[in-house]
């Protein structure tokens, strides 16, 4: 096991009836900027939860936070911040809501633009307001971790931070408001998390065995729950057990001691930056390509894959690895999450302007070993196509 | 699954050297209060670690807490908290360290006879000394929960207290300071690790698949690592994975969303007060029987625990279920751990002062249902002789 630094102190309340818990978790007498997306809270019940929650609450309120937030949107809720000396922010939705809001929460303390946050690699956030969230798509794990991922629209940079200043102070998941959402953000959601778990499980082996048992303790739930989740759209206990994996596939405990990847993450972010993919399909697309590019160095991980997590032991062992991956990429379709290029009309071409990104952001030394390199990416698109 | 309320905010520094760390962790200016056991902190270097650590802080120390910490001396150590103005602790120890400094952390801030925390079931302790911990013995998980538990001498009553106030700040987890362990420590902190994951996890089904699976992890870990620890003692990574696993086996997290039931430990408790068995023998002597006697309440969780965890599938399933319980008793006599009451030369005379003590404390509505009575733990003692 690696040496490693454990934190998070973010407090979850889960279940059925607990919005009703804002009355106390938000500091009697805050000013609340209440921050959320599009309309979906307003036609699933959450928005009005939220208001009847904080009657005693002075709450203004920041919509259409978008899809992979956007830093010209955050910029403006930080002037507002500013302006109506807000001392509490809610975000309200899904990993794009609680990530713009931890820009929002970082970015208002600083006199600089909060751009700066990105090119100072978070060191210059010492402080940042405290917020809470109301979860309402579990896909992220944003609700209970310190990273954010944030868009500039006019350079079209998908940029990333983490800092322990921003960790939710608290977290509500109440699984019955996930019964509303489309299929498309279900599967996303469920492919989504399914990627963080292997972006830390499947490099090399390090004799972690608690880490690796989570792992694949969260693998086989959402493999199980997964379609269940499609299929029911009102399962309360599919539900619950979907929104606890998102959240664990990312909230620093699987990924504690471990080596990490990444490298699938980085070129998605390319592809969604350039082409407006959601981000699980483009993790969908890039993680199975990315496994059989590196299946030498992840060897003996994609092997206990296949046996623990497939139940795949017969055979040699390049036919149980490809098997693994075959499994993945048909659990990724069952999820209704297409795993090639092509099924987002994405053909040969759409490959170099990635790889040119990827080395304009420096992202040319990526996974476990920092041996993913341009040529690499490049490589792993093409099979993807 | 169940609603919950999670929250840890204990950071956790994991690995070799990082008692280092003490050095920025500890506030600077802070007066410390070092609490610790026995002489054994001396002999395996870890108090001159911590002192390294520590050079430019000002420490007092107050040795000497005893395993199953007594009020009576805890309350000395508060006596000397409030005449010094101390205000930081830091246990340097195990479980029953932390446990002690949790309860000198809650006790310096009363005014009150400490023991009132459990005469008021914690609802008088409104802040706590800021504390933190260098474990030394993978068992109880104190080192990463809110819980604590107490033994007055006196009246040989063993009491215990949970609350938000007493987390510790920060533990320090150096898995190379447990090779000097002595054998029985080992076994008996595997046995407690083992009790706890089985006391929140061998109830009855809710459907919280994470939680099982998490659970089924950790079992199989401490049975794959538990005997290596004692055949090799310095393996550094099988004294990890023993050391996490015991940490995450008490931390809230497996615990959460689900039913707990306790009967084992609160019999156990009983046998420590009047008898001064190890905490860990109790549970060794008193689990089997327990699952055996509970067998109809539990049996869909004990086929689980059958199959997933000891690889039991054939045959019917009363066969299942007592191979799974037999194949427990094997591991925990493989850890050193006796598991009958006469292996601790007690008779079926010792019996009935457990029974007068468990009703004495109220203890007689035990268990996932409540409904664990003085009759019940009757027949488990019986069973345990």
């Amino acid at each position: 096991m690696l040496n490693f630094d454990f934190y998070n102190p973010t407090q979850i309340l889960f279940g059925q009836g607990q919005i009703a818990s804002l009355a106390n978790l938000v500091p009697a007498g805050a000013r609340v900027m209440m921050l959320y997306g599009g309309g979906s809270i307003r036609q699933n019940g959450v928005y009005d939860e939220v208001m009847a929650a904080l009657t005693d609450h002075k709450v203004l309120e920041f919509g259409g936070i978008e899809p992979n937030p956007s830093y010209e949107t955050l910029v403006r809720a930080i002037a507002q911040v500013k302006a109506e000396n807000i001392d509490f922010l809610l975000a309200v939705g899904g990993g794009s809501v609680i990530d713009g809001t931890k820009f929002v929460a970082a970015g208002a303390m600083l006199d600089d633009d909060p751009w700066s946050i990105f090119e100072q690699r978070s060191a210059n956030i010492v402080s940042a307001l405290p917020f809470g969230t109301v979860l309402t798509l579990p896909a992220t794990g944003s609700e209970m971790n310190s990273g954010s991922v944030v868009t500039r629209k006019s350079t079209q940079e998908k940029r990333s931070f983490m800092s322990r200043k921003v960790f939710p102070q608290f977290s509500i998941l109440d699984p019955s408001k996930t019964f509303s959402l489309p299929p498309r953000q279900v599967g996303n959601g469920v492919v989504d998390a399914f990627a963080h778990i292997m972006e830390q499980y499947l490099t090399y082996p390090v004799n972690a065995k608690v880490q690796d048992r989570f792992a694949e303790g969260l693998l086989l739930t959402l493999i199980e729950e997964g379609p269940q989740a499609l299929a029911n759209t009102d399962d309360y206990d599919v539900r619950s057990n979907v929104m606890w994996c998102a959240t664990l596939a990312l909230n620093g405990l699987i990924g504690a001691g471990v080596p990490h990847d990444w490298a699938t993450h980085m070129v998605g972010h390319e592809l969604t930056a350039l082409y407006n993919l959601d981000h699980a399909q483009t993790l969908a697309v890039i993680l199975p390509s990315m496994l059989r590019a590196r299946k030498e160095e992840k060897r003996a991980k994609l092997l206990q894959y296949a046996q623990r997590v497939w139940g795949l032991a017969g055979g040699d062992e390049d036919t149980r690895i490809e098997a693994a991956i075959a499994r993945t990429e048909e659990f990724f379709n069952k999820m209704g999450v297409g795993t090639r290029l092509g099924d987002y009309g994405l053909g040969p071409e759409s490959i170099e302007p990635v790889i040119a990104a990827l080395e304009a952001h420096r992202m040319t030394r990526l996974g476990e070993h920092r041996d993913v390199t341009a040529e690499v990416s490049r490589k792993v698109l093409q099979m993807s196509l």
